[in-house]
């Protein structure tokens, strides 16, 4: 059944960036492509847009249909709408980013997708389309909002040791971060919950674990605070 | 000519947020819509996406036509993509936010719009389609962006007295400044240019005029630099 319209449309898509952390980098997840154009390369999970659905249902949509990934912490990012970025046609894509707890998620391609993993973002393929721009601002995204919101415990286990969010700001920031300095700070968020428990099968003293304040976080948001790092 | 397609698609619009800065308050640039629906109501200025223009340049185009601003200041906002945003059809508006020096521009209603004219940010009239919530969206993109970037100084005249830096800073956070901490903290950011001019036609002691050092400012984001007041 045809659809027509009295000018041209462009066709509307959802990219998306999913992000992870393993304890050597910052990982993107990539699929590999089933069908022209770009057959074969690595591509963002995505996809168009139905009629019928919000940009972020579509976006959960094709990330589930394309990953299996689910239920994960998802951002709008980005419109990107250059008049050629496709070959086929004017297509715009409306690009999110999602950070995932990889222990938590196993991850399987499905649908048109012929293959999907993880890549060191400074180690990742040739991509189709505009796709290495959407993840350049992507990761420009997470670095300045790291700065001035604790968003990256989505990266993290539910219960982490201070070195492991040393080295998640480490890893995301690009660089060197002093250990007495940034536990003071990051302690001085009082967003931190100091749980009973330490690491496990470590050959080092265990550290202690510690666990995010999600509900205290939402309510000083709500109240326009502003966390600096 | 119609053109047909093998799925329904949604239309693509833009949607521009303008704002500007008097002596009193913020404000923002509405229309008045010249034709259904809302026909008679305020709106942000905007429009259809044309397939062979990219987003940035419909937004400039439509706030050229519906307003007469043009040359300003332009950054995305956010995608709306709520399936019933609109009573005629799916339709998906990519916002934009602009910052206009107020007294450089002069406003002039064009084509489909009846009227064009500025309202402070807390005295608009009741808004077409979800234009409220995207007028909101805009403001604490604003406020936001105001703490780690200098942007406001797009809304300031090229010359300015720290007075009138101070009270752009409290109209758009909507609280009060310790004078004395506010100039410390924005001299020290080293982005401020001392004339030797001084303000005009003034019963006090006219103050000193400065101006932005855009140069050095494009110059330390691109080294990664992060501005926090």
């Amino acid at each position: 059944m045809p659809h027509t319209y009295e000018y041209p449309r462009a066709a509307l898509t959802v990219d998306c960036v999913v992000f992870g952390l393993d304890d050597e980098e910052l990982k993107v997840m990539l699929i590999q492509r089933g069908q022209e154009p770009f057959e074969g390369q690595w591509a963002l999970p995505g996809g168009f847009v139905h009629v019928d659905e919000t940009l972020e249902e579509a976006a959960r949509r094709e990330l589930e249909e394309e990953t299996g990934l689910h239920k994960v912490y998802l951002e709008q990012l980005y419109t990107f709408g250059t008049v050629d970025r496709d070959p086929r046609e004017r297509v715009v894509s409306v690009a999110y980013y999602a950070l995932v707890k990889m222990s938590d998620h196993k991850v399987q391609a499905a649908t048109d997708a012929r293959d999907a993993a993880w890549f060191g973002v400074h180690d990742v393929p040739s991509l189709a389309f505009d796709h290495a721009e959407i993840l350049q601002t992507a990761l420009e995204r997470l670095r300045s909002k790291l700065r001035y919101q604790p968003i990256g415990f989505e990266l993290l286990p539910k219960k982490f040791t201070l070195s492991q969010l040393q080295r998640l700001y480490e890893l995301v920031l690009e660089r060197d971060l002093d250990k007495r300095n940034f536990r003071k700070r990051v302690l001085a968020m009082e967003l931190l919950i100091e749980t009973d428990e330490v690491e496990q099968d470590v050959a080092h003293r265990a550290a202690r674990l510690y666990r995010f304040d999600e509900r205290k976080y939402r309510r000083l948001v709500k109240a326009g605070f502003n966390f600096e790092l």
